[in-house]
């Protein structure tokens, strides 16, 4: 329920007033809204965390070296992998229900804090060893379409509020009006219909920030011109791909959560826009998760580096500000991983010798659009032709670095670390591709 | 794909070619259609079965003891109860696949063969070591809506045929019109009407069988008369609770498997009529199945005897002509579980001093309804009551005996059987309540 969650907040409360200590959170994600946690850290309630995403005051601290353990930052697909796996054993789930029944069954598309599917709930609901729905919205029996079933369900707890509509939806996620940042999704759409893989049957994913939305209109022009009927678009869905399956330009959606309220209301209605568990979304050792159909796939960035390596999960100062979801999933299964970004963000450049921190190791990655044109990735040889061919402005990610320098109004120094490790990196398959350490407290 | 299946006959042929042997089937069911099978038991290429029904050829050779081993007749929910806890192993799963795509999503509601949801395959395909779509029909990627879905598809076969729609579906089942099985019919839905239970939010489910589609009318007559809206129809979903449905006396329906096309096609475009899997519908050992939410369930059966124990497993014979399916799982799960039966049927009393075989122990079962009236399980002293207060021919289940006896051209003898057992009843929990005796290969 991103940052307009108050299910966490509320069962930690209440576990930290019972006592409880040493615990494991296993959240999906971890935002502002979750700031609470940093005094449960801070009296032993929690010792140890994994997620796919942490940013706010939790990130702080865990940054500075609160946690007793380093956090484990997974990948959507990585986390539903560790959980079928047994590696990550939940022993208790507790589900934000936007509306529930007696018995249990969990729907997503009512009540008051109505978010969509319940794509990354429905594997713990699954495997946890008990499964409590948290809900504000006891609906009668039965509620239907189910989307977590009473089956998987041990308990039902109704409280006064799960979260808060307006940080579970962004809502107001608008394609960007950016010159600059026009230009750089106009490119990347140029990519994308240079690439070949703009025929009938084509499949999309893209995140919901600025940039992101400018591609997908940029897309969806293309499509229509050329007469392309997509097969699926994917995600975290937005009402801008929902208009694209209404207009037919894609035969279907699959959604793994819903980021504004066109898509949760699309998704009540349209048997077309389907419901996806993380683990048919991205886990990688299912019998077929849908990222690996993936043909285009547009990522965001915080940093770059010239081995196309990504990292979003810490800022230039080092501290946590993000994490992967499903980024290193989609960029992995994609065909056409394109990162989209501007050279420099808040003064500092944007691409980097050598990243802080890897989130997406650069071989998923194909290319990178910025203002200044696209860097392909050293492998992509038949992709570097077909953007040639095509006109675009082929250069080398180490020209890129170099303009991002000087644009910069300043090029940050390496950010002071200690030795400690407060954090693992773990690859969607279980590895660990690299550590975070902690961040100096005067920073 | 009950009677229609060619699925089974395809892989076992290959099977067998391959010089496989002693293989285990572990079939939802197994029909006449089925009647090759019988050869590859002779041939010590299939040694053991477990089921939830068999009828025709390879009921009638494990009955003679062809079978080296017992056949394991199980439920519907304990089949899948046996799956979830690792008791039955599935290696590999075939899926009868009435449409699939090139990933292995699997649609019950189209192609040629389209039969509704896929409610039993369902449970093989989560559990099973490999699952393989067997089907005729492979449509674009993505087929939306899923039934099951490309994660759990490890091979997709495509084949000239997986089935006859005409046995797949029965089709055309209709309400008796014999005057004796009406009077049955409407005794029953006047037991429902008098239970106290046909108030807002009855639940209920029947079988396909003449009676069960008179009493579903009756009921409907009542819940229209009454203002009552239902909150579900289960089972084998037929058009007549989809009529229900539409009518608005139902809210929902949860489907295991269509019997007819109106389902099918209403299951393809209603979101209130929602498949289910084995586990959801009667699994006793999930965290709640949709059969203990039944209020009341209408049954048949071949015998029922003085202690309200059901038989729809044996024939008078002694021979092997069914099984439990649901039977057992709903007459658990339902407040008021209702077998409605003729006393005689084929010159023989259907009431008997003890049935051949309990298929569903009479625990279950609160009240049998014959054409003299009703008799009521001794426990059941408020159900009593209440019939009796509505006006309803309460009667003792002995002087229905008495009666089936009178009216019977032939009281059969205990049929002869060997001292073998050919086969054992295991009860939803995984229990054996009674076995199945050899019959001699005379008869």
């Amino acid at each position: 329920m991103r940052n307009g969650d108050q299910v966490l907040n509320q069962v930690l409360a209440v576990a930290s007033a019972r006592g409880l200590r040493d615990l494991r959170i296993a959240a999906s994600s971890l935002f502002p809204v979750h700031a609470p946690l940093v005094d449960h850290i801070r009296n032993g309630v929690v010792t140890r965390i994994c997620t796919a995403y942490m940013s706010g005051p939790v990130a702080d601290a865990v940054s500075r070296g609160l946690l007793p353990t380093p956090v484990v930052m997974q990948t959507h697909g990585g986390r539903a992998r560790a959980i079928e796996a047994g590696e990550l054993q939940i022993d208790v789930a507790f589900v934000g229900a936007p509306a529930a029944d007696r018995c249990g069954n969990i729907s997503g598309a009512e009540g008051r804090a109505a978010c969509g599917p319940l794509g990354y709930a429905m594997v713990d609901a699954q495997y946890a060893r008990r499964v409590v729905a948290v809900t504000d919205h006891i609906g009668d029996y039965p509620l239907v379409p189910i989307d977590i079933s009473q089956e998987q369900v041990d308990f039902v707890v109704l409280v006064d509020s799960i979260g808060d509509p307006a940080g579970i939806l962004s809502g107001s996620t608008r394609p960007t009006t950016d010159p600059v940042s026009l230009q750089i999704a106009e490119t990347a759409a140029k990519v994308i219909a240079a690439s070949g893989l703009l025929v009938d049957g084509f499949s999309f994913q893209t995140g919901a920030g600025g940039i992101s939305l400018a591609v997908s209109q940029y897309v969806q022009t293309a499509m229509r011109e050329r007469k392309v009927q997509g097969s699926f678009g994917a995600g975290g869905v937005t009402g801008y791909l929902v208009d694209m399956l209404e207009e037919g330009l894609f035969r279907s959606l699959f959604d793994v959560q819903c980021f504004d309220l066109r898509a949760v209301e699309s998704y009540r209605r349209d048997s077309r826009h389907q419901a996806m568990s993380a683990s048919l979304y991205a886990n990688p050792h299912n019998r077929g998760a849908i990222a690996d159909q993936l043909d285009a796939m547009l990522l965001g960035a915080a940093e770059v580096d010239l081995d196309f390596n990504v990292n979003v999960t810490t800022g230039s100062s080092g501290r946590i500000l993000g994490g992967s979801g499903g980024h290193a999933d989609t960029a992995a299964g994609a065909k056409l991983a394109l990162v989209a970004t501007r050279l420099v963000s808040g003064g500092g450049p944007k691409i980097v010798e050598s990243v802080g921190c890897i989130t997406t190791p650069g071989e998923s990655i194909d290319a990178v659009v910025t203002e200044l044109g696209v860097a392909v990735h050293a492998e992509r040889v038949e992709l570097r032709d077909r953007l040639l061919r095509y006109g675009l402005n082929v250069l080398d990610i180490s020209v890129m670095r170099s303009k991002a320098i000087a644009l910069a109004q300043e090029v940050r120094a390496t950010p002071e670390q200690g030795r400690r490790i407060v954090g693992v990196m773990e690859y969607r398959d279980g590895r660990v591709i690299d550590v975070i350490r902690e961040v100096s407290h005067a920073r």
